[in-house]
């Protein structure tokens, strides 16, 4: 609904504005997808999730189910993409679920993307990409929580769990914010794992502290895995990077307990909290996944990026008041009287127009108390009487519907109008 | 591709500010609908052309085909929704065609709607719609061409052409422009029309001269039939309150011989000719349809409505060199050259932006060389070198890629930056 788009577009406009001033470039790909193209990428699980058909060329297709995958396509088909590629996309995704609250079979992703950077300074920009982007939209008590794939794949090693079981220990972790550790415990016992396994993990991804003890803590436990301590790396990298920047650390944080659901990641990842509203979930999410382009391409090409929930920053921002209260597009509504009148009513817009505020005609042919109606609804602040008095006078009236003000002005003095907007 | 999804966004910008000048309000919709909604909307011809599927709840859905059927769906399930109601909404549409020069399976529409009002105001606000987005793209030598389908069905009915074969008739003339009047007269005669019927209609849609001329010879064809006089009122009408708003006649002419090709229109119809560029077709189509909303009301709902050719207004300004040269979303790289010096460009590009430019640190471990080739080919008109030496002396150099002036600056003094864009 209008309503709703009004400030969804606001919010969409600012998060342009940041990733543009990162460089990110805008790209745009079709939603039909050869089926071939999107399946088996993540695994058959995913494939039941994809609407395909065949196309009356007898072709199979499917419906993009996210804006990955459609990357790597792009990157694969133009060689001539200039590396680093940074882009941003804005566009619906689907997915062939029930629906239910909080997840649609259609809905918008927003994904922004670094292919063929290994350096962590990549990972760094996404980081302050995310801080900069949750400034601008007016959140300040927010909380980056970072972890690493390889971290968390040596910690699994340590207590026991073998590489191929890691994807089935991961999916059941990542619901442990949702569902809570006792949950976790009983669904990681059920896949057999023995109970000291189990505590000893559950163990290590809580471990608490300021990110500097937690790096300790990490670097005690895994100084003798090659992964491990390229892992800690990482992390300290991205640290030392947005410490420079002047990020603060309340705003960013060491989650142990961070999984992301993918199987793709392959290093830092990311989910972003707003301390006032843990249970909107994660507003931002991503990571970096060196495996999944090569997938394309003859060779490995690394990439980091990250997705912005529009949805659950719209419900945030709705629910923590930080809209303004107007929302009309409408600036001032002209209404109409009569034939004769009618004519000065349209002309009268247009002059708005060329001021550069926005101004509507009432087009339908009621009395005046169902265009005030009609105003209020849309919640126009001014309106613009022009009547046969008005016309004889060369006057109009105009009224101020949040104040109730009225009054008379020159038919040719429109400009004193920009002063009674806002 | 990116760069020109740069280009098409900036077109995009332009057409929404004009249209929430108007006070049109943003709508969006799914893509999916139930193909209950879809079908038999434009007769079953259109049929073949909607992608549909069961989806994985066995409901028939398919992909929308345009963007006004979804409106008209939009209109009867919320009636809460105030008329006037006025809607632009952009976004993809699909069509199970096989692709050819100019038409794709995927592709955007982007339309606006009045709907709820019967006045011809609506029609005209339309017209000046339109010539206000043309002026603010930049084009000055284009026409907006208006006709009438009460107007077209009174001079089929005068040479004796029946109203239930006026669809296929109109579908003919639709083509005319493109095929030529040899191949509509061809194409009539097959149709079993005689030969006289064929002469005096295609005479009667190639009547010439200017706005008033054309009116005359309409009336004294018509001063008999009812909806013909109608029709001609109501062009009367759009050209009266275009007049009132200084519409130039060159940019608003009457031209029998647009038709549309859907079923659907009542009364006005409009299409919109670059001067300089006629082959590129109409950038600017739509009209008014009375009774297609009320299908899915008991009862009838007038609109009137107009739908932009983006790809064509790209095609056409690309064409005649309106695009601004530089394209490029990033203001400014700044190169790496070490890991010391590194961290100063990660800062340095965090600086930029808060002075509001656009700007990526470069973030490949590459030389600098390819860090130049990388600007080069984005198109980014200057690059800051951070090297060893710089970092010592706390200065940075900046070179202009468009001139080739190359200068050292303070590293605390980027404000003088802002001076070298533009």
């Amino acid at each position: 609904m209008p309503e709703k788009m009004i400030l969804q577009d606001k919010i969409i406009e600012i998060v342009k504005g940041v990733y543009e001033k990162f460089g990110f470039t805008p790209l745009q790909t079709p939603a039909l997808e050869y089926a071939e193209t999107l399946l088996g990428k993540y695994g058959e699980e995913s494939n039941a999730l994809i609407y395909q058909f065949r196309d009356y060329g007898g072709r199979k297709v499917g419906l993009r189910f996210d804006l990955t995958i459609p990357l790597a396509r792009v990157m694969a088909m133009y060689s001539e993409l200039s590396r680093p590629f940074k882009r941003y996309q804005l566009a619906p995704v689907w997915r062939a679920e029930n629906p239910q609250k909080g997840r649609f079979r259609e809905f918008f992703q927003f994904d922004s993307d670094i292919v063929g950077v290994s350096s962590m300074m990549a990972d760094a920009e996404i980081v302050n990409l995310i801080y900069e982007t949750m400034k601008a939209l007016g959140f300040n008590r927010f909380i980056i929580q970072i972890n690493n794939r390889k971290i968390l794949d040596s910690l699994a090693f340590k207590v026991g769990i073998s590489k191929n079981q890691l994807p089935t220990v991961f999916r059941i972790l990542d619901k442990l914010e949702k569902t809570g550790i006792e949950e976790a415990e009983k669904a990681l016992l059920e896949k057999r794992f023995s109970k000291e396994v189990v505590k000893e993990l559950l163990e290590f991804i809580q471990i608490k502290g300021n990110n500097q003890e937690i790096l300790s803590r990490l670097k005690n436990l895994l100084f003798d895995n090659l992964k491990g301590i390229k892992g800690i790396e990482e992390l300290e990298s991205i640290l030392a990077y947005s410490k420079e920047i002047s990020i603060p650390e309340d705003n960013l944080k060491i989650n142990l307990a961070i999984i992301r659901g993918l199987d793709y990641y392959t290093g830092p990842v990311f989910e972003t909290l707003i301390s006032d509203l843990p249970e909107v979930g994660s507003v931002f999410g991503g990571g970096r996944y060196d495996n999944l382009i090569g997938m394309f391409f003859e060779k490995e090409i690394p990439a980091v990026g990250v997705s912005i929930g529009i949805d659950r920053i719209f419900s945030a921002m709705d629910t923590l008041k930080m809209f303004p209260v107007e929302t009309a597009i409408t600036q001032v509504l002209v209404t109409v009287f009569d034939k004769a009148a009618q004519i000065l009513s349209f002309k009268t817009a247009n002059e708005l127009r060329k001021l550069g505020i926005n101004s509507e005609v009432y087009l339908g042919e009621d009395d005046l108390s169902k265009q005030f109606n009609y105003a209020d609804k849309k919640k126009i602040p001014l309106v613009i009487i022009i009547g046969p008095d008005e016309v004889k006078k060369n006057v109009i009236t105009i009224k101020d519907l949040r104040s109730g003000e009225q009054k008379n002005i020159k038919g040719d003095n429109l400009i004193t109008i920009l002063k009674m907007i806002k």
